[in-house]
């Protein structure tokens, strides 16, 4: 806030300035052409060269207030540099690679090439044990090819849509808050000349932007004269465009189809069959990982916002009078930076909170909701991400669907900022009853009453022949009417006809008030008895944006340090054993067909032992060969340098340790399962001396 | 064969009797217009009624013959029933479940329901094991989105087409060859009055049905008088549809795309990259597991023929001179049925032979195509494929692709037939050279010689004078088609100036032949010396569709047993514990505090062990708890019957041990990771009386 205070006051500073600055100019132009003394001219001169000097001054401290409360500490240019540095070592090593790159690519479409495709697997089968084995959710898999009628059900034909403009000319597309968003921001990072009030103006657009209408936009659009980024022409007005792919499903071209925009709705239309699986018990969930599509109108931060993503979604059926969970314990007593909505609107920063305290004060909606959100902070800690750029930030009023009950965001900090990776919401009933009225299957589950229940019922009788008599032909619509009345309504109804003999009541249906007299209707309450209740069940949903989680690890786990010579930065991924794509490296330390033997022999122990590794036998120096397999994130390298034993060295601490040929693989084993640590290692084997260790 | 000459010759006697009965039947009518006796008369009709008897005869054998040609032994009959009871099963234990079944389905795509879903992902895991690590293959992940420009150069957007007829009414579409495959079948099997050369015209008929063009078909439809099944209006003409279902690429309608039919085209894209990360070294293999898409006209056959389904596809780059494989050796030794080209045109059966020996006799093509058939052999029956209903088929040659070196399909015997499981084809460079072309980026391999080669090349240089005064204006053209001249016509014409001094040459570009003088042209050769040689890897790819094999090792695991009370049948999948959903359940005998208490011990055991399990505590009889599991093929159930030792089941000998309570998980782990057998573990423990067992 402090930043934001000292750019408004700079920017004042420097219009006063500037108005100085135009009056001194107007006071030399007019000793000049009125013929002046020289000196007096210079002297002017130097006055007005003074001001400039100091307008340049309050100009550079107002870019280093912009980029000091844009950066939150570094630059944005260091941001820029960092994430180069990070993307060009992924690309050179197939970390991932531009999809269809030898007819020069598509946008916002990318491969996993082998070391990623290495990374994906162990983080979703971690996500799979993590999260599906232990919670013993039932995981299915369904096709990502959906009829039209599921995706107007959940109101994705409808509502999934971007606002879209098109350069008139040459019918280039481009979002069009993209586009208001980069005016105002390039506005105010770039031109000094802007006033306070404007510089306002443009950061409450910003602020708003998501809740813009496709006219308040236009009209921003028009009235700033924003044209089209590439050509400068003028600009259609926004249109919403729909970002699932469309296709059709089968020859005759009558029925439409789309890419599943997320994978929560083959769940929900399985709902029935599930529940019975279950044992027709609540709550339970279901899960589910597989490929998600989204046609954006022009993908931009590359990894980030891609046409095609792996979504992992849990989808955690509970009833909602009871949203306890049995082990919210387990996590209860977790700390983390959480930003809730109040501290978000008052301009305050994510604090640390105890999860068990933001349950029970509130904060969080349920206990349901807070396991979930405590079960992803493991997740993503034991992955690799940094805890202390990770923060929960709950919805805003505004940014929440009106069925929602409370929403969660998993946000990670990486180069382009905070970064949505998971989100966790409580979704209340909507998404089963949605799928019930659509398909008029009944998605509901019933709680058995061990005994019967007397549950007090209100009964409305209309009497039939007095109403007929007295409405005719309306008869029909006034009984539906009185029929239709809530509780209330009814009981003041019976208390009128009690008191008074008649009533005026309105009829929707004939829209206007009719009389209803005492013999037209009997209402009463009853005393009924119930075996069970039916309900439909709310949904508690944490949903993985996979290829956003393994991106942000990516440059969490990336750092670089000088060679050992000096001459030059070597890259590192520090990824845990856990995640890293190859566990470890096997060196003979020279060409040798004895180290060579050695070297095939521990390769066999690795792979009974399951670990994952790669032998390289290439006369490279050992330097060059640690160097390449640290830029891998390899945490292990075995160099062997004698038939009885060898060493082992940790990628980021550049240890050694000596440890037995036939003990390796087992020490190896151990540290990379995460069954000890590399600590545990050094206590038990004796420090390698660097002599014989090139690097 | 047996049966198809007993068919013709039955054919021919029921014609024969089919003639004798109207012949007879004239008689009689005759015998009664012209009032013969009543005697007369009778013995006539006896007459005939004896000729419809023995026609009746005939007809019975004659089905009997049609049943056992098509059966191989089984009616269709039970064969429908056997599938019936199968995928029932599969069915209400959610194995799968129709997709949007709420809302109706859509013919061709299927949920994978919990065990189905697990079963999926321990094939998967298999796949992984057996062929990526074991043979350190590159695995890649790339989109289902395909822009167009890929799919052109593939051959798909001209080439993956099935020809389609409409009702002319209804609009409703159908495959052309499968109506013509219906009417030709039914007739076969129902119409006893067909004529054994009509019958021979029909079987050839379905023996070339792939190979009709548009134009062939549509002709047989008319010919036949076929019309649309559902509505008897009639049909189109055939034409070609697509099978890709397309989409477009970003919103602005001019980039179409599709999703991808095959995951491969992914691979060869990105060939240039995986052979610098395999250090510029050949052979090498690529392997990619994802969705692949294909929108058929009318999908028949449940589970086998679906518009979405997952593929485990492996490229092996090799050099065309060299297709030796270092570890064949590992699998020559194998011995399994094989259906060799020649033996399916000379009409008999596929046999056991010996793999090293059908390479080496030249029946399968290569080394590499072999070594890979033998390990889709140890796949599938480690998988639990019954190896007496798998087979290796080879292509015909109309069957192959003209650039294909040999091919071999593994097919797998189910209720449907023969089934096409994987595929493992020599490609020949034929996908990498139209990705070339068409990206003009080249997709080649280079292999460095250890010392440079001294090799001929013919060198050809027009002399461009000479030919300029000869030949005017066509003077390019001839130069051109000189310099094009291969070694042996270049080498004629040397022969031919120095022997005749000229020569009559044909320019095809000029449409005619052109004299050559000595003085025109120098024909030699030269001694280069050449560093390396560039070629394009050819490439051998086996294919698997995962969803087949998993169907068919259903049907393969699938049998039926009485009831203990034997009022009953009872369903048993014998899957391998390999690829069971769970390896075991953890049954307290009775509802006991103690005994689940011992049970929820033993279930932190397995899952410290990793072994997937499953606790049941429900009152229900243990023998009904049994039958349960069985029917989703778990391979061990631990039953607590005490606090000290507790009973393991196996699941299809119904054979009990008992085993200490500590000693359990680990016996348990052995069998389910294959570390020891069922019969190791009847070896060492006591086996269990079944007195306290309630089956």
């Amino acid at each position: 806030m402090a930043a934001v205070a000292d750019e408004d006051s700079l920017r004042r500073a420097l219009a006063q300035k500037q108005s100085s600055i135009d009056v001194q100019g107007g006071a030399v132009r007019q000793l000049k052409s009125s013929g002046a003394a020289k000196l007096d001219i210079e002297a002017a001169v130097q006055a007005l060269n003074a001001l400039k000097l100091e307008k340049a001054s309050i100009e550079s401290q107002l870019q280093a207030a912009l980029a000091g409360a844009a950066g939150g500490g570094s630059s944005s240019a260091s941001r820029d540099a960092f994430r180069q540095a990070v993307v060009n070592t992924l690309e050179r090593r197939l970390f991932y690679i531009p999809s269809f790159k030898i007819y020069r690519g598509v946008a916002g479409l990318y491969d996993y090439g082998p070391p990623g495709c290495s990374v994906k697997s162990n983080v979703l089968s971690f996500w799979r044990q993590h999260f599906v084995l232990e919670e013993n959710m039932l995981e299915v898999d369904c096709p990502c090819v959906t009829p039209e009628v599921v995706l107007k059900a959940s109101g994705h034909v409808e509502k999934f849509t971007d606002l879209m403009v098109k350069d008139e000319k040459t019918g280039t597309c481009y979002r069009a808050d993209h586009l208001l968003k980069d005016f105002c921001k390039e506005k105010l990072e770039k031109d000094f000349s802007l006033s306070a009030e404007k510089a306002a103006e443009l950061k409450h657009i910003l602020a708003v932007l998501d809740d813009l209408s496709a006219e308040q936009l236009g009209a921003k659009i028009k009235e700033y004269g924003i044209t089209a980024p590439d050509t400068k022409n003028p600009l259609s007005d926004p249109y919403p465009f729909n970002l699932m792919f469309q296709t059709s499903i089968g020859p005759s071209g009558v029925s439409p189809g789309y890419m599943r925009p997320e994978t929560a709705q083959g769940i929900f239309v399985n709902f029935r069959d599930l529940y019975y699986y279950n044992g027709n018990k609540l709550p339970f969930a279901a899960a589910q990982i597989g490929q998600a599509f989204r046609n954006e109108i022009s993908p931009r931060q590359g990894l980030l916002r891609v046409r095609e993503f792996t979504l992992a979604e849990i989808e955690h059926f509970v009833d909602p009078q009871d949203k306890s969970h049995p082990k919210f314990s387990d996590v209860a007593k977790l700390e983390f930076l959480m930003f809730p909505r109040d501290d978000q609107v008052s301009g305050q920063c994510a604090k640390k909170l105890q999860l068990g305290e933001a349950v029970s004060r509130g904060t969080v909606n349920n206990e349901t909701l807070g396991y979930f959100i405590g079960r992803v902070y493991l997740f993503l800690t034991r992955l690799g991400i940094d805890k202390d750029r990770l923060r929960f930030r709950q919805h805003l009023a505004n940014e929440m669907a009106h069925y929602a009950a409370d929403c969660w965001d998993a946000e990670i900090e990486s180069s382009y900022g905070w970064i949505e990776c998971v989100g966790i919401a409580d979704r209340s009933a909507y998404d089963l009853r949605a799928h019930s009225e659509k398909s008029s299957v009944a998605l509901v589950a019933q709680e058995k009453f061990s005994e019967p229940r007397e549950v007090e019922k209100l009964v409305i009788t209309p009497i039939k022949k007095e109403l007929g008599l007295a409405f005719k032909g309306n008869q029909k619509m006034v009984t539906e009417a009185l029929e239709a009345m809530e509780e209330k309504v009814a009981m003041e109804m019976k208390a009128d006809l009690e008191s008074k003999g008649e009533v005026e009541f309105h009829v929707c249906t004939l829209g206007k008030n009719v009389t209803i007299k005492k013999n037209m209707v009997s209402i009463s309450k009853e005393i009924k008895k119930e075996h069970q209740r039916v309900f439909t069940p709310s949904v508690i949903e944490p949903s993985f944006g996979i290829g956003r989680i393994i991106y942000c690890l990516y440059e969490h786990s990336f750092y670089t340090r000088p060679s050992k010579a000096g001459d030059e930065q070597l890259n590192v991924f520090s990824f845990p054993p856990l995640v890293a794509p190859i566990k470890c490296t096997v060196f003979p330390l020279v060409q040798n067909k004895k180290y060579e033997e050695v070297a095939k022999l521990i390769s066999k122990s690795l792979t009974a032992a399951g670990i994952s590794h790669k032998i390289d036998i290439t006369g490279t120096s050992i330097g060059k060969r640690y160097a390449r397999t640290d830029e891998l994130g390899v945490p292990f390298a075995i160099t062997v340098d004698s038939t009885s034993s060898v060493t082992v060295r940790e990628r980021d601490s550049k240890d050694q340790v000596r440890v037995d040929v036939e003990k390796v693989a087992s020490v190896v084993r151990e540290v990379a399962d995460g069954l000890s640590s590399w600590a545990d290692v050094l206590k038990m084997y004796p420090l390698h001396s660097s002599e014989t260790a090139e690097e």
